[in-house]
């Protein structure tokens, strides 16, 4: 539809628009849009879940903070969704079903909102999940939040890993952060291994792979969003740890970057936010499921997170949204 | 803590800081704030609510179409939670579990996000249900979503009400459209029926009390948040309807208002929006619950809204987000 606005469908028009493309597959499913809530079939979910933990997410998406305005909205769809979906794979869960909230300038063009509208659908085909409903209004900028309710069989925690746990994460760390630098140099022909760092960047995939992994043997678990260093902070708490710097998993493409341009790709890999990896505590061997095994919990205090080689104190600060 | 900025805090500090208010009351919450996702025992739940259907829903605020800088942070709290209430309610549910979205400038004061959660935390109490969790980032503007999670013994649509039901409203309409006018004339005093119809635009009641009936004896329903024209056209798609205008309910301080200012009172009712009063469609008779009989369902096609009185359609436009 080109160059139409999306004022001219109004708010109704424009639910009915984009709500179009989307079909629930959820059998327990009764209404998703168009009426005051959706509804979802209690007794056949119940049937279907057997037990286990609800899960319940939010993250946000806001022009200007996390994207803008002339990214590819394709990618700010898929990565709305990604974000979520990537905290309940660090429960070890599976999303069932999704909500949206997209707050629009009026006068942003409606082939926007329909690439948004593309990517947000190709993220619930390959996550395989429904949305079952949401709302739009106007605002200066674009913002756009996505509530998830997931399921996970067993409680997995993100904090109190035990003393003697190996410390895990999914590959690979930092490449996020350079895609990031390399899209906003907006440069008009990127090579190969350039436009591969900016595609981790736009589009992450959440490791909804490894959920099975992280319900079977994971003490601990989170998504790494802020940063390797400051969540396996927020893991830690009081614990104390060491690493293994040379286990870090860095990819070809960040060692050519960080080569090219005289950088630490170990830097980008502890510091970089974004990349939703996974975090994962545990006594058993994760290695054979493509885990890198990066340090283990040494002591139950101190709070100290520690290089094996050298033994000195890590201490770059991570990722901190409302830190000036 | 006075002047203190939220930047100061940093997000983590914030969340940690505002988090310490709430303490979740339903025994099948695991754990709420924290951690990736809030964890709710299904089992618990699925024993504790028999069946029934879940609700999904989520609506949002955003500063400079919701809400000015300027208004008192704690009522919009109240009203956030209170909006988002409204659709449960609607549905003849109760809500079970909220999450929050707080987008944030980074230089608003500490204060305001503390008032903020105090009017968010009222509404909890007063709803009586759980804050599961939500995500802080920084933004140009306030936004703020508050997706809930409900749950309904039976199923009620917002459409298909059957020929010959009666249509019904709950007291009042229209105090919230005037409510709004006084509030932006920014007088420094006002008259007692002023501030009482400012009240109701500010810290609007959700109709929980109504879910009752509408659990019992709706055939539809839906809340008034458009308008009463605009949604009851979204309620009767192609039905017709006929309207009793006379009995549309009118509050003294919107008649008061109206008085002095030679305005229609009636025109606020019809068209204005955010009153957050209940729509429901009934072959019973309602009013002994305190609802207005204001009109019925006269027949199955044609999509008209008439004045039982003149024959005339009522044809005052609803108030739509998107539109320029």
């Amino acid at each position: 539809m080109g160059k139409t606005k999306i004022s001219s469908l109004g708010e109704f028009g424009l639910i009915e628009h984009l709500t179009k493309v989307f079909n629930t597959k959820d059998p327990s499913v009764v209404r998703a849009f168009g009426d005051d809530t959706a509804f979802v079939d209690f007794s056949k979910l119940s049937s279907s879940l057997k037990g286990g933990f609800l899960l319940f997410t939010v993250d946000t998406l806001v022009e200007g903070r996390h994207f803008l305005r002339w990214y590819p909205p394709a990618s700010v769809g898929w990565k709305l969704v990604s974000v979520n979906v990537s905290d309940i794979a660090a429960k070890g869960g599976r999303p069932l079903f999704g909500m949206i909230t997209l707050a629009l300038p009026k006068y942003i063009e409606l082939s926007y909102v329909e690439e948004l509208y593309k990517g947000i659908n190709q993220a619930l085909d390959f996550y395989n999940f429904d949305l079952l409903g949401g709302n739009t209004t106007s605002s200066h900028l674009i913002m756009l939040d996505f509530p998830i309710v997931g399921h996970a069989k067993r409680l997995v925690f993100r904090d109190k890993p035990r003393v003697g746990d190996y410390i895990y994460v999914s590959p690979y760390l930092g490449d996020s952060l350079a895609g990031l630098e390399l899209l906003l140099e907006r440069k008009r022909d990127y090579k190969p291994y350039e436009k591969m760092l900016i595609e981790k960047h736009l589009r992450p995939t959440a490791r909804l792979d490894l959920a099975p992994v992280v319900e079977k043997y994971a003490t601990a678990s989170m998504d790494i969003s802020d940063g390797f260093i400051s969540d396996l902070r927020k893991m830690l708490k009081n614990l104390s740890a060491e690493i293994f710097l040379e286990e870090i998993p860095l990819s070809e493409e960040l060692k050519t970057y960080c080569l090219q341009r005289k950088k630490d790709p170990l830097y980008y890999a502890l510091k970089g936010g974004e990349d939703y990896q996974l975090l994962i505590t545990s006594k058993e061997d994760l290695t054979k499921f493509g885990l890198k095994k990066v340090g283990k919990i040494t002591a139950p205090e101190g709070g100290k997170i520690i290089d094996a080689r050298s033994g000195k104190v890590i201490s770059i600060e991570g990722f901190d949204h409302l830190r000036v």
